[in-house]
């Protein structure tokens, strides 16, 4: 049958193939902060191929900010022999054994376990897989999950070193909990999409001039929430956060992000003397693994809410900030823990404890991912949209085949089939570092200067 | 002056050159827990060349269990930009410079932070910094750490996120008081070494016969502690622990080492089920980024000791098992942390919390290494060896330079000047893979059988 094009039942993984994709990002000081001064953004990307007949491909993608993004196409290839040879149908019925498969690999456990380099890789991996699988089933990612059966979802979570906090009866209950009323959400959803807020007027190298033409600009898109970077210089933050409630006026929500930047101590300092200003919530006070930090820093901030969540590593440690009442914001992200899976287990997580979701995004193709996290959550299991609102930032949605679109400081629930993962290919041609055609010019370049 | 051998004064790095090394320890069941069924001890080895005219090389590695360790190698490589052309003057001289600089590239930090394969890659550049400054001191590491100013250890700290528990005031108080004595201690270092305890008769792969004549070997050998690997099955590890007990009688400490097997619940239960046969400690009960839960375990288990580290990703995790009180005994390991400087914060830190230290060892070099910071804790901070003990594994030693040597159960203080990291050339020859002599005839030989 080689060569042949196979039926879904007999279809097999065919290849893994994966790419180095860097944008040269570093250049226009987009995303700089005060602990990331020149990103490159960039995605280790991933397309699995099948021999199955309908030609779908499953895409997924870890996010990085330069270098060392090889070194995580590096961990995605050691995955390559788990995925090869399986059977499409198999893994797009139960996304969950290859995400335990991955994570169980005793000997690659040992370089994580469930953290860093390894465990991102395995996201984009089982991201990918689900990608297909919602492809294969016609439906965009968001609406497959919130259309399963409860008792599904709760068989794709991993409930090891969670169980002290959410047993799968607690999570089957929060599921079919969910289901009263979603056909009514779901016409909303439609309709007026998933609020947003947006940190395009908020970096750290832009002018104040820059900051109140983009705030206003946000307020006029129709945001309700901007965000600020703080941390370098305390006089600074003061001016910038002056500057952008003048241009934003009472109503509209300005948080602030350190990005780790502060000890303990500091962030709690800081923040109060900001505290004037009203920010609405002091994002990644200090380090992302210092639960028992982001307590003392809740304790000696409040009213301000404490959020966290786009380097934290796995479910583990956001369990442990709802268990010290640590965060008043959960930060999911769609490409640093272990996929769809490990966010199904967080979502959880943050339902079973009352606190919001209010995920990261921007980046390359964060947007574009974790909008599907937050419908699912809408529809089945917040039940709302209060005080909930998802990261935009209007970077780089032009090289994704479904690009995020934006309505009135909303998100549109895309409706294509997929996670909206798919890189336009000329994009993974450009931009594939250090060969594609951008790269291999500016190099030529940089070398006849030198 | 290119090819000319120069004084340290101008001497540079001129080379970070990377190995792939893998020992196919799972044919013998050597090293098999409960989670660990069949781990290939490896290592992603570094060697820093000068053009010095001492001839002198810095040596390094990060220890991994087999598959992966490309990707170890992969992270090691991206550091290299940091080092080739570096002062070996300065950087000797300033260890905590390469340190400082490893961790706040601004774009590996997103791969991390301060965790998983890149961190431990920049443990392993780290440590052979330290290798070489060592070696060009003519010291061996422990006699350098303790012999060294106290000011001038404490400016190789990074008291990021750590501060709020350990100041540079409170280390240098500590660093102080650790002198007095240091004579004496030093003396007896030298005469009796540094208690040891070994895991060798504990593996789960082994017979009740091995376990029974390891056990009694191992207390032949002078050793005054014993490890059991448990976690698989209940009934199994009752009797295995009944037939060590038998081995070694009363006066023998017996831990017991579950790797991270168990959810909270199932950690209690499980330890208090054995706690009959008086099990000295229980190690790794859980998940190393469970701090709550291991503060759980270890209230629901006194008095049997609760202890963990060889998976603890970076000195901020520990300082909350400290804050949290959820540890009895704290296990560093040589080569999981960003190197020599974020293990002085950690055995600071357990010192300000009086913790006492008991290092994970084994693996590959893991003994050779932290026998020096284990040294260097005895002679400058904690002042006493009472209930401590550093893990002993009779594997791979032969592959070093400078082996370990055992002598009626205690670590020898090593003489020879550096890390004791130096691999013999034979054995990366031989081991490389998939190159090396080994691994070139074992994949050749595999393909004739398919």
């Amino acid at each position: 049958m080689k060569g042949t094009p196979l039926t879904a039942t007999h279809a097999r993984i065919t290849a893994v193939d994966t790419y180095d994709i860097r944008f040269p990002t570093s250049r226009e000081l987009d995303g700089s902060d005060a602990m990331n001064p020149d990103p490159d953004y960039s995605a280790a990307y991933v397309v699995l191929r099948t021999d199955a007949a309908d030609g779908f491909e499953g895409h997924g993608f870890t996010f990085t900010i330069g270098r060392g993004n090889d070194v995580q196409v590096a961990a995605i290839d050691a995955l390559r022999p788990h995925l090869v040879g399986r059977s499409v149908q198999e893994l797009c019925a139960d996304p969950g054994s290859v995400n335990r498969d991955l994570i169980g690999d005793s000997q690659l456990r040992w370089l994580g376990p469930e953290k860093g380099v390894m465990h991102m890789a395995i996201g984009a991996v089982v991201n990918a897989v689900w990608d297909l699988a919602a492809k294969r089933a016609g439906q965009p990612l968001w609406r497959l999950l919130a259309h399963a059966e409860p008792e599904w979802l709760v068989s794709q979570v991993d409930f090891r070193y969670i169980a002290d906090a959410l047993t799968p009866e607690d999570a089957l209950h929060l599921l079919r909990e969910g289901r009263t009323g979603l056909a009514e959400r779901e016409a909303a959803l439609l309709e007026r999409g998933y609020p947003g807020y947006t940190t395009s007027p908020g970096w750290l190298g832009y002018s104040d001039e820059k900051l109140t033409r983009l705030a206003k600009q946000a307020v006029a898109d129709g945001f309700t929430q901007i965000k600020l970077k703080v941390g370098a210089d305390l006089d600074d933050d003061l001016r910038r956060m002056r500057t952008a409630r003048a241009a934003v006026g009472d109503g509209v929500r300005i948080a602030i992000d350190a990005n780790q930047r502060w000890n303990v101590g500091e962030a709690i300092e800081w923040t109060r003397a900001l505290a004037d200003l009203d920010p609405y919530w002091i994002e990644e006070p200090t380090s992302p693994d210092d639960i028992l930090g982001h307590a003392a820093v809740r304790r000696g901030v409040a009213p301000v809410k404490v959020a966290t969540g786009e380097h934290v590593q796995n479910r583990i440690v956001f369990k442990q900030l709802l268990q010290a009442e640590a965060i008043d914001v959960l930060q999911i992200d769609a490409a640093r823990v272990g996929g769809v899976n490990e966010n199904l287990a967080i979502l959880l997580l943050a339902a079973k404890f009352g606190v919001p979701v209010c995920p990261h995004a921007g980046g390359v193709g964060l947007c574009e991912l974790v909008q599907h996290l937050s419908m699912f959550d809408y529809l089945a299991l917040s039940g709302t949209t209060d005080d909930r609102v998802i990261e935009y930032v209007d970077h780089l949605h032009e090289h994704f085949t479904v690009p995020v679109v934006m309505r009135e400081g909303h998100y549109v629930a895309p409706l294509t089939p997929g996670f909206s993962a798919t890189m336009r290919p000329e994009s993974l041609t450009e931009y594939r570092y250090p060969d594609g055609a951008f790269w291999a010019a500016d190099l030529a370049g940089r070398e006849e200067v030198a």
